[in-house]
């Protein structure tokens, strides 16, 4: 059995959120999808141990954001590497209440979902929730984050035959450069890709970056990379 | 409410198979993914009114091919617009059976896995089934055909934009040509783009395809098609 199998199958990349009383809270997800059409139900599946987990239960309301191909690596970092009973994932954010107070996240988000539990799934680790559609809106058109795209252009090491590859920049031969990897979310900072998105051009090694560059996914320092093995 | 909001959903595009007794059948399926890795557990939802429904109930196995996004039209549409219920849908398909006797597709795939349903969920008029992995392999890397794809670039109507947009041949000016529906399965002949399939250039009006030519995906003939409103 090649577990790797499993790496073959797609998803999107979305923003789960939903409401506890007058608290809020999100988190990154891939696994959403549509059940029915008639009704129309989503469901989402969401590890037991996060807090979106135990905030779906309580108030039995979710919603997705999809997020656009070109959301940041901060932002899918703010949602995915932080946990809400640390922090406000929501500080800094564009985000809107529903008519049933749940929050969705606006910005670099394609379409927005809400639905009301229906039914939960005890699937060991995770909970599938399944929902009845109670909002959807199209924000903009545009081309979903795929959570492939994310994986493998965000991260700098895209198969070149992969249609999803689009380099923005004129790639420079990979000189011998070492790649070092975040201890704290796993980001691999690629010194042949760099980091665009926050003005690091391809093509700077990592002892090269500015002393207060920070990992684009979870904000950790410099101090919490290692180079890669 | 605008449930376009479910388009920006991302899928893969997969065969799903099972058996029940001797007898093999498989369907066209966006909706896999896996909810946790400790055991590996897969789900598909599939409608109750499909055979492969039946099947997977009867036998408690189930096996997913992920298409390669090469696959051809045909090969979608052998498994995902006819019925096991009056044709062998393995005919002419290279395909191999599991140890336990589930046949997986193996041409145009990049990888099958198979599981071992541990739980069935009513969801409407779909079941999701939830299964163990019991088998997983790989056979080629390359890129897994996704929903979007198939439906914007194999049926040509792509936005531009799109980075998964992979012309093969040169565009021509849209002339005022009409695109044709097969009003069998839904396919939409659009003379700007051909059938590059099946050795018919982009710029061959509907009215000049050979009097053989069928639905690339469904197999209906020329007549069953009509102009599109």
């Amino acid at each position: 059995m090649n577990p790797k199998a499993l790496h073959k199958i797609s998803y999107g990349l979305y923003v789960v959120t939903s409401k506890k009383g007058d608290r809020i809270n999100g988190q990154i997800a891939n696994t959403v999808f549509q059940i029915s059409s008639e009704p129309p139900t989503i469901a989402v599946s969401i590890n037991k141990q996060n807090l979106t987990n135990e905030f779906i239960r309580d108030s039995k309301m979710f919603a997705v954001s999809v997020l656009a191909q070109e959301a940041p690596l901060s932002l899918v970092g703010q949602f995915g590497f932080k946990t809400g009973r640390e922090v406000d994932k929501f500080a800094g954010v564009n985000y809107r209440l529903t008519e049933n107070g749940v929050p969705c996240v606006t910005e670099h988000t394609l379409a927005w979902l809400e639905a009301r539990v229906i039914q939960e799934v005890d699937a060991g680790t995770h909970t599938i929730f399944i929902g009845e559609l109670t909002g959807a809106e199209v924000l903009k058109e545009g081309t979903p984050m795929t959570y492939a795209y994310y994986h493998q252009v965000k991260r700098g090491s895209v198969p070149k035959a992969a249609p999803t590859f689009t380099p923005r920049t004129e790639e420079k031969p990979a000189e011998k450069m070492d790649k070092y990897v975040c201890k704290i979310c796993g980001y691999v900072y690629d010194p042949a890709v760099g980091d665009p998105e926050n003005g690091v051009p391809p093509g700077t090694p990592f002892e090269k970056l500015p002393g207060d560059w920070v990992c684009p996914v979870c904000g950790a320092g410099k101090d919490e990379f290692e180079k890669e093995a």
